[in-house]
């Protein structure tokens, strides 16, 4: 087996994005709202303020209270949408249960040029139909390791397990256009993974897949979350893998510090769209004075 | 083999949306926008027409000159977006060489509600993430001929080649919600039809798809069109399948008119939204005076 390390993936895509923003002189602004003080979400932000900063980007973060109704929302959206300072808006999910039923609208009232998520439905049908401005973090990280290892190759069996719509249903299609052939499954069956080149299991519960499994020579992809037994795991039974020849992107260290990355990515390239253009019409108006 | 005749089913549809619509006093407008004269386009929209008017709907044809520049016809898809009288707006592709670069600023010009291809992109998003004003007709078509034939099925396996953004990625999606196992293969692989339960072949050569190579019990949607030897025919051999224990929605006479129907169901739901409302309001206005 040989463990793909999430981490040192995402400190090196950091480190190119930090320098590529201080060459071209852009600080990019990421607005992220987060209603209510759900104790896992505000980890999940943490993590994304501090890749900001990693970055030499800043942050602007709208903590809401839990009962804010759903005008006032749209209304605070709207504002950061008119606000030219910031490049990207980011909607910590999930929100509090009033709230959770309007997403949709939430989502698609983030201008689809700040939408760094590439949540907003527009930027969905774009992927489907056309280009998008962004594309949900969690399948460009997955396409970045598909690339990385060298499976990004068309004829490529890739087995997707899961439905859901921020990385199952982008990732297929991303990967059905690079030709590869694309196997989306709701719920994990082992007799399907065994043909898989490439297999993303994103549902499921803790360390489920094991490596008998598996086939050899193989990229798994752990897209799993739990904690069990007082650590935290994927749907991938490891220890069963060690032996096998084939390629594993584990929980922890996976997943989870390369999405962080492709979200700085989306971040840098809204930045670029947002601040460059203002700044070159700066100094044209400079000229013409 | 079970020959399903997609012109019986599109002709059913029809007469139960026309009694539909003349019991809640309901007659849909449709606009057609068709730029140029490319015959084959004209035979689609004459095919359009006669539907509507067969669900006793009405068509407003806007015919515009091949070299109608993007600005106008922009303008022209949002006079139809003003204009309350019309229910429904259908941008007839392909578009000629100069404005067909434009297709996604046009479809997503259209306005979501009166959207009944379901081609504008935010319609496309809704499909992924929440819930589309209209899905395309192709894939509903599709998706009904496989509930009608007891194929929805959680667990069952649909294989699916082809990599269209009207039929193919939609249905796989749609297919996935209803649990089912879904592959899309840009291509044709006589080995990954073996397994189907549902295969639908939109790409690839005239009859190339051979009795042998399919499941048995499976059901085959044959969504290609071809003229091969002086007549119409799709990617399946139907001679090849006759002695096989399978269902077929054949080429001609299959998913064209069925299309066809669904894309008149898009209609009647764009005309019930629009005009109930209206009617309605209308009625309360009297009682207020």
């Amino acid at each position: 087996m040989e463990v793909i390390n999430g981490s040192d993936i995402a400190a090196e895509i950091r480190q190119q994005l930090k320098e590529e923003n201080l060459r071209e002189g852009i600080s990019p602004l990421l607005a992220i709202i987060v209603v209510g003080d759900d104790k896992e979400s505000l980890v999940y932000v943490g993590l994304k303020t501090s890749a900001v900063e990693a970055t030499g980007g800043k942050n602007r973060l709208l903590q809401l209270d839990a009962d804010i109704d759903r005008e006032a929302l749209l209304q605070k959206i709207e504002n950061l949408n008119q606000d030219e300072t910031v490049d990207g808006i980011l909607l910590q999910l999930p929100l509090p249960q009033h709230l959770e039923l309007y997403r949709d609208e939430f989502l698609k009232a983030i201008d689809p040029e700040k939408d760094v998520d590439g949540f907003n439905p527009e930027n969905m049908g774009r992927l489907i139909c056309g280009k998008p401005a962004f594309i949900s973090c969690a399948a460009l990280a997955c396409m970045d390791i598909i690339r990385r290892a060298e499976f990004l190759a068309s004829g490529k069996n890739a087995v997707l397990i899961g439905d859901s719509f921020d990385l199952i249903i982008p990732l297929a299609i991303l990967l059905l256009k690079e030709g590869l052939k694309v196997t989306m499954i709701p719920e994990y069956e082992e007799e399907m993974s065994r043909g898989a080149d490439i297999l993303v299991v994103e549902k499921g519960l803790p360390q489920m897949v094991r490596g008998e499994s598996l086939a050899e020579g193989s990229l798994v992809i752990d897209a799993g979350f739990h904690w069990h037994a007082g650590r935290s795991c994927g749907n991938v039974d490891k220890n069963s893998l060690v032996e096998r020849e084939l390629y594993l992107l584990p929980v922890p260290g996976g997943l989870g510090p390369v999405l962080i990355a492709k979200l700085m990515e989306n971040l840098s390239i809204a930045a670029r769209k947002n601040q460059l253009p203002r700044s070159q019409e700066g100094s044209i108006g400079k000229e013409s004075l």
